[in-house]
């Protein structure tokens, strides 16, 4: 479980530093760019495919909802149309290009801005954050993704259907539709770290290696990150909500307060996540302290019975020529005696103290 | 003392993302439904088993107080009649599906949804955590609980019993006495918890082993789970006690006071538990440490004698020809004497360094 | 420094879950009741040993200030008096008798309760906690005290004296006196705290073993308990502060502020020794690891002497028939010069390497 | 990465205690006085080198926009000119020469304050932190540096094109373009600790020594630092934002917010960060403990067969006359039989217990 | 760098419990008392020494601003004139007996009490804590100090100097510059304690022993005292800024409100320094377990090379009378070549293995 590398995760692709505020710099590695207008009221839709700014302008301001999904920015003539046609801020069209911008909703007039961000948990432990850019105007709602991703595919089919709920319902219902969808992307993340730590305790219960731990550390600084772009996301959400300028009317409220209520859920998760890796954290520490205890235990026992046999033998190999006992009939008997007494002496001393029990290795599984 | 596992903690039961909000979506193992309505004002009461949508409309607009109680969801076609017969929000009924919620309080208009969490500390440790939802009408209380449960007997007795205050009040304090219950079943289960931190207490102290930290572990993994769903209770209570628009009269919020104390009073165990519970890991990891000392001490005392002795017998163990030593009448016997002194001075400046006394098994239980 | 076993921590007398809201339950070890009503007005004052409901109210509707002492709650017929005589509410009676309450202020209507907690630390250094409630109504101040103590010893003299201030003020004077004596009582404990944290660092930084540690746990816990008791008395203070309907009068005002100032310091002080304790146990640790470190270090330089000479001589105690260093004249004395230059060169490595320094011990008192 | 030490971090350069209030005291090494003054509207600009107090007077009440940038403070006099030319408040000058102060906003009527703090991430990993000092008057700037850097040019640059935005802002433009260049200088030293803890990373998954952790201590200090000098920057940000009476108009608002919005992206990454270092520091006292058990294991493998077979063969170096093994014609083999069973088995009991097998390495980068 | 030992912090000087509130007992070891009456306007300003109620009272009345300067409290008859001749609050009085107050702000009608404290670093590394009481009266000050300190001399010779600016400004400029003194007594503090830091650290990266780590811990307990001191001053400080009925008029409040960024700037250093300390302590428990690393690891590699050797020496120094190898020619020196072939192989693996490195000793000063 795995979330991109230390240095990549502040990569802000932004301006030179002093340059004009609101000044964009594209990504190297754009995708190009593909933009749909939907523009639907009741159970009517029609899909477009937007290719100038005078389109987008149009479409824009058809009668009805109208929906522009922007996927991958090409070399950015689309931002530059947002901001002429649409009348999009500057500053926001400079954040829609610089991601890796922090969740929020800023308000610039009747174009208002929401910042959010998008979990890809895929099967091959790689954890993604993606930015989604929302910008709801008069009557329109703009989403930016900066790369293809079928995410929204959903709601799509649900409008074109045109007897959802959502057919009904004015643009700001479908902002919220489009945040309900990134918010429910964290929910397939949060049961796969559930699985991850599963694997994880019955590993450090068990027979316990340095890859447990650091497997450990990247599920706890994936949740880390997700944890902290999830708690902006809230802070983001619940703005919206007070925000008595926000776009969303009354009767979408409720919704978006069902919407925060699932953010908080998943920061629970989460936040119950991380602590439950702290203490795996320490579980493997003291399985690991045990084991050294148990190497320490065997050495000790060990030596502690041999070295003064090997004491006594050594006394009997010396060469001196005046060693009566040398010379005696049993003495060689006598010294295995007093050998084999004084080993189980020091057995018993040891058993005395529980040093020949074996407590090594835990024993969750078995006994409990 | 065991809680569920970590994979079965957040195991949400909720639509795929990108679905319809509000949609539910039933757990594969639903008990079946049992609806009792019980209606009463005064000291009259009656019972009547719930079959149909008409039936449920019949008896919530019975005169008097009319309490509705779901056991088990079935095929989820209650949850319709919820819906269709007393106009509860759809939100609000996929909340009630979606087993998992957070504790919290939510203002539907007229019909106010609470949900909280029972816990059940059974007698072989295993803890659960169950839902109880709450929906609060015009004269009306819906109780849902996902699988039979008798905690709610005891207050089905009082209003049957046609004399206690219950009977006397309004639909309210019905709702304020199943929130009690479920406050109330997290006494017994702190008290649980003690006993089972004083056993660990008494083995820690005693004989460690990796077993009472494992124990330890789930415990402390218990209280953060039960902590973080108790605090969210409170939050859901006092967020009630505050809103002007809760259901609650002036009468019963004296009452839900009360409670709010209670939960406190259980939020305040369980985090002096949790940090009784950091406090005996500390002692566990330096009784360890202890015994690890005292095994080393052993090794290092017992080597630290017998090394040098045993080099000393070894030189007089050589073969050359001219050791002038070997032939002298006493040479053994001075060997001997060096020996044994040797060893004498090495012990007493153990024992001046405090090395041969014992100090790894702790000495509470005795000198205090 | 003992506080109660964790078990006996959070025994809760309350009522069984899901009866009745505000029924209560006697402890099984009651002590028998003494109530005394104490009514005075300036210089004059009268002492009355109350034994019925209607002796109760007779005293409480007496000209001047009434206070009426309850200590030890007998059979539990003095809380049925409360509520049925001074018409105290049923919940707050519940209160009086469930002990192991938070402090707390309530207010209902023109009774208000204020649960309060007392500290004692007796000699042999056990620490109890116990629970004060009082109940202000108009014109009188009820105490209850679960056993016989002499806490309000001195404010009786004051009152029996006829010239302090309490006599010439009102009923809110009394109870604010009361909640002083409350207050003052963990002065003597925190001091003692200091002591005992005195002697453990002096341990510590001497000849550290586990008990000490086991008696800094002991500490750290009851620090542990009392803050969290302290702290929600200091929050209970400045709500009756706050508060515009509390009984207390203005003139009163200027007392309670000084007397939260009080609770701050005691507070300020708990919260010191818990740092202090945190630092303490981190001493204890490193003065561990420190003797085991010179364990080691004197085993290794024993052995790493010892080992290759003894490899020497092994090889000279070989029986090879051709083995001409054996015979040589000065062989002997040769092989003992080598050994002797190999021990002090190892000496003088080690020597250079600081391994042959003391730092075990730690030299705090000694040196600084 | 290295920020500079602990003894110079604090070092305040104000008046002895007890001197009047705003007297200010110049650094020892202060760099010589440079003072331009650049006047614009519109696409006109003008730049003059300032001289005198007369000089400075006539430049601020030029028509249009005045930008008076001090690099260095020379004798001081420039303070005084301030003072007494620009009617700066004598609390503000003091802050003006002492630097090392925190950042913040001061309003003094019409000539507000503002302290903020540069980091500068030079190329050999040396960090420093620089105060840079803005007093906004009404129509003119003071920029106050301490020593000549270039961190303003590009905003020279943009002003005397004639044709940025700036150019036909009025002066709280400039003073927010100053604010936003100072911010900007954060993200170059975010990007190069993400590079320096990449490497760690490396090196204590790998083969970590002390020196790593010496690098790391040196990080995490120089983050703390910088997370507190950026947290009270956003302080100061947010309290100019909230207060109506800053001398930033509403035009410039939507600009500041966006600043504040760079500056609390900027502590996330080093909240991020500074996590991560906890992390790894972990990380890598794990690996040393790892590699310690890894140690005492060879040692206790190789003591454990050795020391028996040892003892083995210092009983037949015995020199006992009636030793009848010694005489049999197969006892030498039958003891090397003996002492090759005894080790295969013991090697057995090793490899079930897993001692053999090697975890001491890290394995993370071959397998994951 | 040592504070007063844990006993004597928290030794408060009060009442017994239970005694009358506002009484006051005085400290066994009082300093005889001073008290120096200095009324100033302007230039002109005269000093008296007081010696009685009634020329306290005529030395306040006196037209201009009065600076009364107690030093020592004697026998507590200076306490009764400053409530009976200048009506001081008898709860005031009170405090002003009993050191060891926290720092607050209390409102007293006309008669405001201020209290704070002072910090004294000796040279000697002894740092004590004093309290200064300031009581502030309709147009007079007075300050206490319980031993005599020259603290304030410097604003005594600013007022008798006539020329500056406390001499134009009233009383409450007064109380704002002895304030003003208080906290400039904490910078020097705080640069001793980052010299002794400086130390620490230069000794625990070097050669770290016990006594660093015991005089680190020194060093922490103060700054926690220190810091809790602080930041109640910090506390009562914004207190009197935001209180409309603070005695400070609106002239003075630009001076506090730079008085409270010097508080809040000393605050800033002691949590860096405490963050810094916590980084020492983990360096230093770094270098203790690398230390033991390097001598195990010698003590292993020594061990390892010649345990094999003397189990092989031993072999043949069995006294077997049928022991081929014996009598061969070169057998001796077969059994050389095979123990150097053994030796050095072990010296390859344990190179290969980087046990032979050398990583004990800290690195820092010569390699970075």
């Amino acid at each position: 479980m795995q979330i991109a590398g230390t240095k990549e995760l502040f990569a802000r692709r932004s301006a030179p530093p002093g340059s004009h505020p609101g000044t964009f710099v594209l990504p190297p590695d754009t995708h190009s760019t593909s933009i749909r207008a939907l523009i639907y009221r009741e159970e009517r839709s029609e899909e477009r495919i937007v290719t100038s700014s005078e389109e987008l302008a149009t479409a824009a301001n058809a009668p009805g909802v109208t929906w522009i999904e922007i996927q991958g920015l090409g070399d950015g003539s689309v931002l530059h149309w947002l901001r002429d046609a649409l009348g999009v801020h500057p500053l926001a069209v400079s954040d829609l290009a610089n991601t890796g911008q922090r969740p929020k909703f800023e308000d610039y007039g009747e174009r208002d801005l929401i910042i959010s961000q998008l979990v890809l948990a895929n099967d091959d432990e790689d954890v993604s954050i993606e930015q989604v850019s929302i910008v709801v105007g008069p009557g329109w709602v703009v989403s930016v993704l900066e790369r293809p991703l079928d995410v929204f595919e959903p709601i799509r089919d649900r409008i074109q259907s045109g007897t959802a709920m959502i057919c009904r319902m004015a643009h700001d219902f479908l902002a919220y539709a489009l945040l309900d969808a990134v918010v429910d992307s964290y929910f397939p993340f949060v049961e796969q770290v559930g699985d991850v730590l599963n694997d994880i305790e019955e590993e450090v219960t068990g027979r316990p290696d340095q890859r447990s731990l650091n497997q450990l550390h990247a599920v706890r600084r994936t949740l880390l990150t997700v944890h902290r772009v999830m708690w902006r996301q809230r802070d983001a959400l619940s703005q919206i909500m007070r925000d008595e300028r926000s776009p969303f009317g009354e009767a979408v409220r409720v919704y978006l307060r069902d919407l925060l209520d699932h953010a908080m859920q998943v920061l629970d998760s989460i936040e119950t996540y991380r602590e439950i890796g702290v203490g795996l954290s320490d579980l493997y520490y003291s399985s690991v302290s045990n084991r050294l205890n148990e190497v320490m235990r065997t050495l000790t026992v060990i030596s502690t019975i041999f070295i003064p046999l090997t004491f006594l033998v050594g006394v009997y190999g010396m060469n001196f020529e005046n060693m009566p006992e040398l010379r005696t009939r049993w003495g060689y008997y006598v010294v295995w005696a007093v050998m084999i007494a004084t080993a189980a002496m020091l057995l018993l001393w040891f058993r005395r103290r529980g040093w020949l029990e074996r407590t090594g290795r835990p024993v969750r599984r078995d006994e409990e």
